[in-house]
C-alpha cells in the first residue's frame, strides 16, 4: 500500500467560505509514513454521491481516508455510504453506545436519542476510539487489501483518532518507504525560461518528482524522491539535485523556504548594514514587504513615497530638469531617487523603484517598465526591467526584483536577471 | 443545467502547503448564477487519473470546470486529459500561437519553443481569450449537453477568463431562476459584535441566505434571495435588508464591493483633496494599499516611512523630547507624525500610523495597540486602537482603520469604531 485518497464529507465544504484543511494535516502525516496522497475530493452530505465516489476511489486507489459526516444528524451520511459502497450492513454496537452515553454523563449532560446513530458500525469494521468527541472512527478492511478509514471532521478529534488509532495500523501495513525532498526558491527569470533550462535534467527522472510553482518573479522548484530506504532516496536527490542547482546558480535565493525579504533582512543584519527605500510606482509595497518581517527595525531605517514629480524633487532633491528631460520613469531619476533617499537617511544602502504600473502610462514608457535604483558608499546604478501582468502583479514583480538586486549586490554577484531589458 | 463539479489540477495542490482556493471564488460566482457546486476534486499532474476523473464527472454531473494544468511544461496535462476524456484530438491553433507570441513581444521578450504547447486546442472547443497570461481557456461542449471548461490556474488569470468568457456562456444555458443579492462592506467592528447585532434579524429567514465573511477590520455581509421571479426575490430583500442596514448604519462603507482604499480615493477625488501618509509600524502598507488603486496619483502625494525614532525626528520633525517622554507608540507622536508629513508635502490631509505589530513590544504598549493620527487645515487628532491577531493581521487592521478614520472625517461622521480603546 502506497497511495491513498482523501475524501472530505460535508456540504459546508462546498460553499464559499470553507476549505477542507484537514487534508493538509493528514497529507503531512501520511507523507511521513511514505504514503502518497494521489487524489482529494470534497463531497456534500449526499449519500448517493458519496457511495459512488467511494466505489470509484476503492477501485482506482484502494485506500480511502474519509473525514466528516459522522455526527448524529440526518445529513451525516458517511457511515451509510461506506456500508453501501462495500456491501455490508450497519450494526448497532451497545459498547459504542455506552461509551457515548458515558461521555455525556461525564460532562453532566444526558445523551439525546439521535446520538444513537453514532453507535452504528459497519459490519466487520474496527471501532477507533475517540476520546475527544462522541463520534468514534472506523477502520474497514476487506479481504482484497482495500481499506476505508472513517474519521470525525472536527480537526482536534480527527488528529487525535488518526494519531492514536490509524497511524499504528498503517505502519503495520506499509512497506517501509522513505521520502526525501529538495527545494529551491528562484528569482530573476520567468517560468518558461527556467523550465527550458532545467527540464532536460528533471525529465529524465520519474523519481524524484519535480514540481515548479511560479509567482511574480518568484519560482519554487520542488524535488521529491521516494524510495525503499532513506539512503536510496538521498542518493537519488544527490544525483538529480546538484546539476539543477548548478544551472540555476545564484538565482537560487533560498533553500529552506524563506521569502526574499527575509533573505535580504538576514544579509543586512549579518553585516550590520541598514537600508532605506524611495518608492514611486510601488507606493509603499517595498517598505511593506521589508517590514512584514519581525525584527526588521534591526536593519530598516525607513523611506520616502514620492508618487508625484513634485515629491521626488521636494522630498528627495531630484533635479526638476532631470525629471523634465528623462521623465520620472528613467535610469537617471531612479539613481537620483536612491541617492537622495540615502543622503537624507544616512543608511548604508538605498533602493528606489520608479515605473509604469498601469493601466495607463504617464511617461511614454510601456506599462510594465520599471527602473530599480541602488545607492551605497561604493556608488550608484539603476537597472531597467520589464515584466508582464496587471497592476498588482507588476508591483509584486518590481519589489521582488528590487530586493533581488539588493541581495545580489550585497553578495557581490552580477545583475543577471532575464527581466532586464 | 444547475449542478457543476470543479476539478483543480496540480500536484502541488496535493502537498502539505497549498489548497485549491480558486474553487471558493468560482463557487461564489457560480452560486450567483444559480448554479450549485456538488463535488470538488484535486488531481495531480497525472494524465491517466485526470482523464478517468473527468469521464466520471461528466457522467455523474455533466458540467465540469477545471483550473490549472494549462502551462507550457510537460507536467501541464489538462489539455491532453480532456481531449482523451471526450475522445477528441488536440489541434494546433496558429491564431492562439500568434497571440501568445504577440504577448511575449509586447513585453520585449521572445516566445520560448515550449510555449507552443499552449496553442493546442481540443477539436471542437472554443478558445477563451486570456488577456492576463499566455494560457487561453477553452470551452468544450458535446452534443449531449456535457460541458467542460478549462481555466488557467493563476487566480488573476482564472478570474479574468471566467468573468469575461465563461459567465456570459453559462448565463445563456441556465434556466432563469431569479437571484437578487444585497451586499455590505462594514468596518469598525468585530465579527462577533456584528453577528450579535444582526443575527436576530437574519436568523428568522432561510431565504435570503445571509453570509458573513470577516477579514481584518473588514466584514462582508451578503444576503442572497433565490426565487422563481425577480419580483419575489426583490420583495424578500426589501423585507430583510433595510433593518440590517439600519443597525449597521454608517459602518457600512460600500454597497457595491469597492475596497476601503477605493472608497477613500473616490472621496478625495470628488473633493479635489490630496493625501499624504507617515507610517511607522505598517512600513509602507498604507501607501501600498492607497496606490494599489489605478489613478491614485490624482489624490495621493506620497509620504514617509519612519521606522525608527531617529527617522521620525529627522524626516518629520517629531520632537525628540516627545518621543522620549511618550514613546513612539503614543497619541502625541501620532499627531506630530501626521502634522510633520503634511507640513512637508503640503497635502490637504495626512494620515499617520504608529503601533506595536509584534511579536515583541518596544514601547511598553501591548502588542496590537496602534495610534492613527490625522492632520488637516481644520486641526489634528489621534485615535488609540487595539486589535487581535498576528503581525500581518495587525498591520492590515491598522491600515484599514486609518482609511476608515479618513473616510469618516471627510464625511463628517463621528469616530465610533469599536476597536477604539
Amino acid at each position: 500500500m502506497q497511495n491513498v485518497e482523501i475524501i472530505a464529507v460535508g456540504s459546508e465544504l462546498l460553499g464559499v467560505q470553507r476549505l477542507d484543511t484537514n487534508s493538509l494535516w493528514l497529507t503531512d502525516r501520511l507523507n511521513q509514513l511514505g504514503v502518497e496522497v494521489v487524489q482529494k475530493c470534497v463531497v456534500g452530505d449526499d449519500r448517493v454521491r458519496l457511495t459512488a465516489e467511494l466505489k470509484m476511489a476503492l477501485e482506482r486507489t484502494g485506500v480511502v481516508i474519509l473525514s466528516g459526516g459522522l455526527g448524529p444528524t440526518e445529513d451525516d451520511v458517511t457511515r451509510d455510504a461506506v456500508a453501501a459502497a462495500v456491501g455490508r450492513e450497519l450494526v448497532f454496537s451497545q459498547t459504542v453506545c455506552d461509551s457515548i452515553e458515558e461521555r455525556f454523563r461525564k460532562f453532566g449532560r444526558k445523551m439525546a436519542e439521535i446520538n444513537k446513530r453514532q453507535a452504528y458500525v459497519i459490519d466487520g469494521a474496527k471501532v477507533l476510539e475517540n476520546a475527544r468527541g462522541t463520534a468514534p472512527g472506523q477502520w474497514f478492511e476487506n479481504g482484497a487489501g482495500r481499506i476505508i478509514v472513517l474519521l470525525p471532521g472536527p480537526p482536534h478529534e480527527l488528529k487525535h483518532v488518526f494519531t492514536t488509532a490509524v497511524e499504528p495500523r498503517l505502519m503495520k501495513l506499509i512497506p517501509p518507504k522513505a521520502i526525501r525532498a529538495l527545494f529551491f526558491r528562484v528569482s530573476g527569470m520567468g517560468e518558461s525560461d527556467l523550465d527550458a533550462l532545467i527540464s532536460p535534467i528533471y525529465k529524465k527522472y520519474e523519481n524524484p518528482v519535480t514540481t515548479i510553482l511560479a509567482g511574480a518573479g518568484d519560482i519554487e522548484v520542488h524535488l521529491r524522491a521516494r524510495c525503499d530506504t532513506a539512503l536510496e532516496a538521498e542518493a537519488l536527490l544527490n544525483e538529480v539535485g546538484p546539476p539543477i542547482e548548478e544551472l540555476l546558480g545564484d538565482r537560487i535565493y533560498s533553500r529552506t523556504g524563506e521569502t526574499m525579504e527575509e533573505i535580504c533582512g538576514g544579509l543586512l543584519r549579518e553585516r550590520g548594514s541598514r537600508l532605506c527605500v524611495a518608492e514611486s510606482a510601488t507606493g509603499g509595497l517595498l517598505g511593506s514587504r521589508i517590514t512584514s518581517v519581525a525584527g526588521s527595525s534591526d536593519y530598516f531605517d525607513g523611506g520616502f513615497l514620492t508618487y508625484s514629480d513634485r515629491m521626488k524633487s521636494e522630498l528627495l532633491g531630484v533635479d526638476a530638469a532631470l525629471l523634465h528631460e528623462h521623465t520620472a520613469v528613467s535610469e537617471p531619476v531612479a539613481i537620483a531617487m536612491a541617492e537622495g533617499a540615502r543622503r537624507r537617511t544616512g543608511s548604508s544602502y538605498a533602493l528606489s523603484i520608479t515605473g509604469e504600473a498601469g493601466p495607463e502610462s504617464g511617461s511614454g514608457q510601456p506599462v510594465g517598465v520599471f527602473y530599480v535604483g541602488f545607492a551605497s558608499d561604493a556608488g550608484s546604478f539603476a537597472k531597467r526591467l520589464q515584466f508582464p501582468g496587471d497592476r498588482a502583479r507588476l508591483r509584486q514583480f518590481a519589489t521582488q526584483s528590487a530586493l533581488d538586486i539588493l541581495r545580489r549586490t550585497i553578495l557581490g554577484l552580477g545583475q543577471a536577471s532575464t527581466w532586464a531589458k
